[in-house]
C-alpha cells in the first residue's frame, strides 16, 4: 500500500471512529525529505468517503507538484511546520469531541498536563507512567501563516511534546510514521476522553 | 442510486448512528421544482429497514402522487415549509439524544448559540469559527398545521440558521441537495455533542 | 424466520449494542396461545453467541415441552406473568448501563415518569408527546416467584405501562410481536439515556 | 481454534470495543500447568492487528519457550502470580476509559465495593445480586517484580476476588478458561461503567 491509500484508508477509518466528521481533519506523510514532498489530503472532502485519488503530492512551499491536481488541505502550512520542526514523517489532525472540549476548557491556562497515566507509555519515548505530557493549547485563526508561525513556536518552547489542541478545533499529532503518528492519535484520544470525564467526577468528593 | 434509493441508504446509516431509533426520523429530497414534487419517507416506518419502496412521491400540498401509495411522514408539511421557504434541496429530521435534551434544556430562551467551533466551517456559506449560529427552539406540537407555521415563522425571523429544533423532538437540517443536507447533520450533531459535554464540565471551574 | 431464528438473532443484534452484556438478559415470544406455549431463551447463555438451538419451548408453568431441551431462563415466570396478564405476545429482557442506574436513582419514588417527549410516540398507542409514561421500578429479588408476583401487583396497578424496571437489573418490555416488543427496547433506550444525561445537566442552571 | 487463534481474536474485538487501545492490554492461557506454560501476547503489539504469530509461550519464570521466538508482554510477571495463586486458566488484562478513571477516583481507599448489581452473577460462583465484590486498587509501578508481589499480596489478602485495578492503568481479571476470563471482562466493564456513570448522576438528589 502506499502512502495514498493508507492515507485514505485512516481517514475511513477515523470518520468511523468519530475522529473528523464532517470535512473535518487532515493527514499527510512525507514522501521524500529533500526536496520535501509530502502525501496530504485535499480540502474539503469527506472522510468517510476518503480514496486515494483525493490525497495530493505538494513541495515544502505547499504548492502542488507531481501528476495530482486540487487544492490542498487549508492547513497544509501547519503540516510543513510540524515536518519541518521535528523531522516528523507523518502529521495527523483529528478532530474530536473530547479534544474540542478540553481545548476550551483548559484554553486560560495555555494548556494542561496528562500525567500519571499508564497509557502514555504509548507515545514514543516515553517509558514510564510518572512521565507528564504537557499538553499546548493554540488560539484558533483562519490566518494560516500566523497560526503555522504559531505552531512553530510552541514545538521550539516545548521541546518532547508529542501533540498539541488547537482551542475548539481538535488536536494535532505527528510520528517518525504513519503507523506511529496514527497509534499516537489512538492514545492522545484515551486519554483526552480519560481526563474529561475524570474531571465530570470531580465534585463528588 | 436515485433519490429512493439514497434516502432509504440514508435512513439505514443513521439509524446505525442513532440518530433515528425507532420510527424517528423523515427525510426528503426535491424531485423537481417547477411543480414542486419531493421524494419523502413513508409514515411509521423502522428507518434501520429502509427500503426505496418505502419512499413516495408527494405534491406541494403534501399528497401522494406518482406511482407511489402510501402515507407520507406525519411531519410532510414541516418538509414542504423548509422547501418553500429556503429553496431547499432536501430536508433532514434526526431525532438524537444530544438534540433531544438540549431543546429542552435551552427552551427557555427559545434557542442557543453556538459559536467559536472551528466545525461551524462544515455549514454551508460559513468560513470561519468566529460564526455565531442560532439554534432556535420551538415548542413541540401535534397540530401539524401550526408546527408549520411555526416553522415559517421561525425561517423568516432567523435568515441564515442551519437548522432548528423543536422541544424534546430532534433537529431539522437541510442543504441544497442530500449531500449537503447529510453533511449539516454531521457537523450539527457533533455540536450538538460539544456544547452539551462542554456544559458538564461546567461546574469543576 | 421462525421465532427460534428471531430471537437469536434478536440477541445477537442487542449484545452488539449493549444491552445484554454477559449471560444477562432473556427474550420470549408467544408460540400458541391456548395452551400457552412460549419460545424462551435457555439460561445462562451469551447473547452475542445465541443460536436458535439455545431457544427452548416451554408451556404456561415454565416446563421445556417439545422437542427442545435444557434449562429455561431463571426469569421464566416473569416472562409468564407478563404474558398472561397482559395478552403480550412477545417480551423481552434487556440490561443496559442506563436502565440499570436509573433503576437504583430512582429506587425511593418507586418510579418515575418520562413526559413530554416526541419519542414516546413509538410505543404502542401513545399518539402524543404530551403523554406522561410511568415507569415502574421492583425491588430486584432472586426469589422469583415472589418477583413473578410483584410484577403482576406492578401490571394490575399500573395499567397501559409499556415496560418496568428492577432494581440494579435493567428493564422488561413486551408486545404484541416481537416487532413490538422490539421497537419498544429501541424506544425505552433512547428515553432513559435521555433523561438520564438530562438529569446530570441539572446543576449548571 | 487453539490458544493463539482464540487470543489474537480477543485481542482484535477487545480492541474494537475500546479496551485495548494502542498497544495497551495483554492475555494469557494456560498450555500446560505441570511444567506451567503459557501461551501470552507478545509486547508492545497493537491488538487491533493481533494475529496467532503474535503470540508466545512461557514457561514459569517467564521465558520464551518453543518455538515461538520474541519479547513477551511486559506484564508477564503478574500473569504468572495470578495463575500461580488461583489456579486461573486465563487471564485477560483491559486498559478501558472507565476502568482508568475510577482506579484514580477510588485510590485513597485502596479500591471500592460494587454490590447490589445483578450483572455481578455474571461473575463464577456468585448466585445473587446481594453479593458485595471488593475491587482492590494497587499502585502502579514500572518494577515488574514489585508489582507482581503486590498482585500476590492482594490476591492473598481478598480471596474470592474476580479482578483488581492498577491505578491509571486498566483492570486484571481471569477465569478458569478464556471462555470465562473474557465473561468477566465484559461484566466488569459493565460494572464499572454502571458505578461510575451512578456516581456521576450523584449530585442532583
Amino acid at each position: 500500500m502506499n502512502e495514498s491509500e493508507r492515507l485514505a484508508e485512516l481517514g475511513r477509518e477515523f470518520h468511523k471512529r468519530g475522529w473528523v466528521l464532517g470535512t473535518s481533519g487532515n493527514f499527510s506523510a512525507v514522501v521524500s525529505r529533500d526536496p520535501l514532498r509530502l502525501a496530504i489530503t485535499a480540502s474539503s472532502l469527506d472522510k468517510g468517503q476518503l480514496l486515494p485519488e483525493h490525497i495530493l503530492e505538494i513541495d515544502g512551499a505547499g504548492h502542488v507538484v507531481g501528476q495530482t491536481q486540487g487544492k490542498p488541505s487549508a492547513e497544509t502550512l501547519l503540516h510543513i511546520a510540524i515536518v519541518n520542526s521535528l523531522q516528523a514523517g507523518a502529521v495527523l489532525h483529528t478532530h474530536s469531541v473530547w479534544s474540542t472540549i478540553l481545548s476550551d476548557y483548559h484554553m486560560g491556562s495555555g494548556g494542561f498536563f496528562i500525567e500519571g497515566y499508564e497509557m502514555l507509555k504509548g507515545l514514543e519515548g516515553v517509558r514510564t507512567h510518572e512521565h507528564r505530557e504537557w499538553i499546548p493549547i493554540l488560539e484558533n485563526s483562519q490566518n494560516m501563516e500566523s497560526l503555522a508561525a504559531e505552531t512553530r513556536s510552541a514545538l521550539q518552547e516545548n521541546p518532547g511534546i508529542h501533540g498539541f489542541l488547537i482551542r475548539r478545533h481538535g488536536m494535532y499529532t505527528w510520528g517518525k510514521d504513519l503507523t506511529e503518528a496514527a497509534r499516537h492519535v489512538e492514545i492522545l484520544e484515551f486519554l483526552l476522553e480519560s481526563v474529561g470525564r475524570r474531571q465530570m467526577m470531580e465534585p463528588q468528593h
